[in-house]
């Protein structure tokens, strides 16, 4: 059986566009006599629509656009994710689904049964668990057809009390479909090929996984399709962060017509250790994630130009080089905004930065502007001394400069903030903090630092002849600048520690004794934990971050502001 | 039986505090030889925790306190809220359960089965639905104990597949007690009373229900605990709004020792009518709401002082009332920013509010500064036409401001924005829409007009014989006063009919063919919702809105930003 694999990035929404790309692809594989074509999770609406769900309207157009569809499904099989209607009078409306067309009409749906309903994911909110299974019969084989989250029910602490694929597995399917928008992140990768590979051991059938890709605001899909034979072998694994049509040879016996890649001994069985924190961890796909999270935020957006703030700083310097991959050099514009307080070099690297990367810059001192706040706030200072206030006022002058200069020319404010200090809410609301799309915000200090060697070993040289990242900025001590002499390790611990704790606390979601017990200072560990709880108000107005780790400050995790835990 | 019951306000993840109230209550309600206290849902730690219940640490204490209150629950019944342990392999790690302590002992704990995961709601996120029913034996009675949404999957389209008390009168109990945490909203108050009381209808038992009061974040509850007696008749009905503990006798025939507030005929039974936008809706219930949410907020957050931008306009006036009844008219302080092109009535307007309100103020203008920030864009700007940018600035300019004072001072910034405004993107961001708390972000502009009129109607006079809010605030055209003569209407519809089509799209989520089949202009409808769509982002940093409606912007309502749908 001849199958294509469509790996296709959606908008969601976007009815028209997402169609086309759909069709598209059908035609290609038909001009190949394909047998079958399969499509990601939501590939009609795309993933997540969220409460696009709730409206009559938005269904109405998933099923218009399953019709058109249809139509090209004549002597091929197609498979699309869509949601359905729930025909039974108690529960949730709608089903998460795969529908497989055929002979221009829907010969089977199958329903999501494992509703992921944790981190980034709400399935429950919108979708009503599946209680009827089967397989589906398409030109002599048998099919079992699932979505997503429905091949990950295994291991030690399965999430949900029902395994569609144990109840499948009654009907002998032939081989595993499954359709899915799983995103990703740094420690995700060989998960989820494990995963799915513990699928294959477990029912001896060929496995065909056809994930989505392209970054949906703050999510990433990664793509990474993979298609596995019956004895578990990895036999096609399509790229990450690129969409790609793939055609494979499914044979009768259950192997693949194509070379292993990775034969079922070389890849480990089902492991879900806990990673612990190290600045390293697979930095070129952090990378890449994050220039495909640019560009995708940009073109759905309907932008295509960055400003950003540049202080000279290390997060600054890579979210302007990261920002020119994304959108080109000449589509990134720094603005560098000194005060009494920049130190002189700062400037310097800046402009040193931009001349590398050959991205536009101006300089707009901003001390005249903030002394008139100074002198307009005199009546009602009277002679307090310096402070936070002082501070603020410097990084909330430069927001307003960014935000006129983006709202005049059309810009997007790409934001600079690393996980680290939005962690601690070392940071201005409005000021550091402004902007639409957070490019570092889930990236820790250190792993910054990485991002900033990486950038420089893969171009290594301008064409004068420099690293693109200057060497000063990265071996500088980092400082925020707004008081004289001001260091980040005047009011924050090293960030070596800083970033361990911080790791522990958030994306290991251990407590208070569990990380003091790994050794930390149990004061420290007490200060942090305090201080990431009570800036919960700050980072609830932080734009969207793009999500390169198991647990980002976004939509992934939620907490309470008024609360009162830890703190 | 003598039963009492605990509405109480709690702190989320303020074990300490919680418990203390909990057993302050206990305490006295033994002094009156009580059989049986009922507390409120997860009353333990609060709710909603959220992710707090990801850390075991958290659960910990949550047992911790139950252990500690448990050696108060002697003679004494209790029933609370917490989170309780799946002890089962499969499935979500906990339940959300009531614990019924007696005698020292855990007597009975009852797990909730029908999880809310709609709005405001995540209960699928952490907790696994019950499997197992059972009622509790207590003092020769059979009690049937639920929690919350158990009692309300009822009517024409139940949004569950299982009816726990349809399970529980298996085992014949006699009588039915549910703790809640159920949110106000203006359109719930007799939904509530008609669903506890279908139940009565349906079971032919008396239900005694103990609701949550007080503010978390931007989720009011009301309180409003309910008793009914087997016959339907409504015999108790705490306070909305408000702490109370309140002592009832149960008969053994199933009557209660009060005189009947409503008789059985005079409750209707179920509706749930969709109710169609009228700005007076519960104006009464809709001020001691925010009041309450103002109150909670500060308190729970440990600030005592608002500071509120005061423009001369109809929201701050209002926004301004409101925090001087909540917080004390000596810790609002008001901050009039005229510019060039602030009208001269607007400052008249504004000094003469908070003369009326009696709380200081002070005046800065911001034209030097505005200045100043045209004279540093120069370079950049060069000479193009004023325009959405320069308005920009301004806002931005004033939020600074009063950022800086907050700063400095202490203060929460309260915002001001109405929900008509937010809707639309009509705001600046890090501008007007700066703050910490939305006061009127859930009122519709024709509701906040009908508050400014409730609170002149409250309080008619002030000492000098004015109405609080100046008619002049009232009956003058809003305008953002951002450029010369400029008007709200100049760019939206009249909010008679803006307010509509929002509250058909938002609220009662109808699409764009329900709502030109209404009757509004149908070019008018696209417009309106693709302007909703496309400031998705903007609302997005948006601080917390008192939440008053059914569909509030924040955690109730979640949009994909880069979505293209109706755009």
């Amino acid at each position: 059986m001849k199958i294509f694999l469509a790996q296709q990035n959606y908008h969601i929404g976007n009815f028209d566009k997402n169609q086309e790309k759909i069709i598209e692809a059908i035609q290609i594989a038909k001009s190949k006599n394909a047998d079958l074509i399969v499509f990601s999770e939501m590939s009609i609406c795309g993933y997540p629509a969220r409460d696009f769900l709730d409206f009559k309207d938005f269904i109405d157009k998933c099923f218009e656009s399953i019709d058109n569809i249809k139509e090209y499904a004549d002597t091929i099989g197609v498979i699309v994710g869509a949601p359905d209607i729930n025909p039974v009078r108690e529960g949730k409306n709608l089903f998460n689904a795969a529908f497989f067309l055929y002979e221009k009409e829907i010969k089977g749906i199958a329903h999501k049964t494992c509703l992921p309903t944790y981190d980034v994911f709400d399935e429950n909110r919108y979708f009503e668990p599946a209680y009827n299974w089967d397989t589906i019969e398409f030109k002599g084989k048998n099919i079992a057809l699932t979505v997503c989250e429905d091949i990950w029910n295994l291991g030690d602490n399965p999430l949900y009390r029902v395994c569609p694929m144990d109840i499948l597995m009654q009907r002998q399917p032939d081989f595993m479909i499954n359709i899915s928008a799983s995103p990703f992140d740094y420690t995700h990768d060989e998960d989820r090929k494990a995963t799915i590979k513990s699928n294959v051991l477990k029912y001896k059938i060929p496995l065909i996984y056809c994930n989505a890709v392209g970054s949906q605001t703050e999510i990433i899909f990664d793509g990474d399709s993979l298609v596995f034979d019956k004895d578990a072998n990895l036999c096609c694994q399509l790229p990450q962060f690129k969409e790609e049509l793939k055609e494979i040879i499914l044979n009768d016996d259950g192997t693949v017509d194509a070379p292993v890649i990775e034969p079922a001994a070389a890849v480990p069985g089902l492991i879900f250790e806990p990673l612990y924190f190290t600045p390293e961890l697979n930095i070129s796909q952090v990378y890449e994630a994050i220039i495909l999270g640019i560009k995708d935020y940009f073109s759905k957006m309907g932008f295509s130009k960055a400003i950003i703030g540049s202080s000279g700083g290390i997060d600054s310097a890579v979210t302007i080089a990261l920002a020119c991959e994304a959108l080109g050099k000449e589509n990134v514009r720094a603005i560098l905004m000194p005060s009494e307080y920049s130190s002189s070099h700062s400037v310097d690297d800046a402009e040193q930065l931009s001349k590398n990367l050959e991205n536009p810059y101006d300089i707009i001192p901003i001390k005249n502007i903030y002394e008139e706040f100074l002198d307009g706030l005199k009546p009602v200072f009277n002679n307090l001394p310096f402070g936070v206030a002082e501070e603020n006022i410097q990084a909330r002058t430069r927001g307003n400069l960014l935000m006129a200069i983006a709202n005049k020319f059309g810009y997007i404010l790409l934001n600079t903030s690393n996980k680290s200090e939005l962690a601690v809410g070392y940071g201005t609301l409005y000021g550091d903090m402004a902007g639409g799309l957070g490019v570092l915000g889930d990236c820790y200090k250190l792993q910054v630092y990485e991002l900033a060697k990486y950038i420089n070993s893969k171009k290594e040289t301008t064409p004068a002849g420099r690293q693109v990242i200057p060497g000063n900025i990265i071996t500088k001590a980092p400082s925020a600048e707004l008081r004289p002499d001001q260091k980040d390790s005047d009011s924050l611990p090293p960030y070596e520690i800083l970033d361990k704790i911080l790791y522990q606390y958030i994306e290991r979601v251990q407590g208070p004794k569990e990380i003091k017990s790994l050794g930390f200072d149990a004061a420290l560990v007490d200060r942090i934990l305090k201080l990431v709880n009570r800036n919960e108000y700050k980072r609830n107005q932080f734009c969207p971050i793009i999500r390169v780790s198991p647990k980002a400050f976004g939509t992934g995790r939620r907490l309470p502001i008024v609360g009162n835990y830890l703190d």
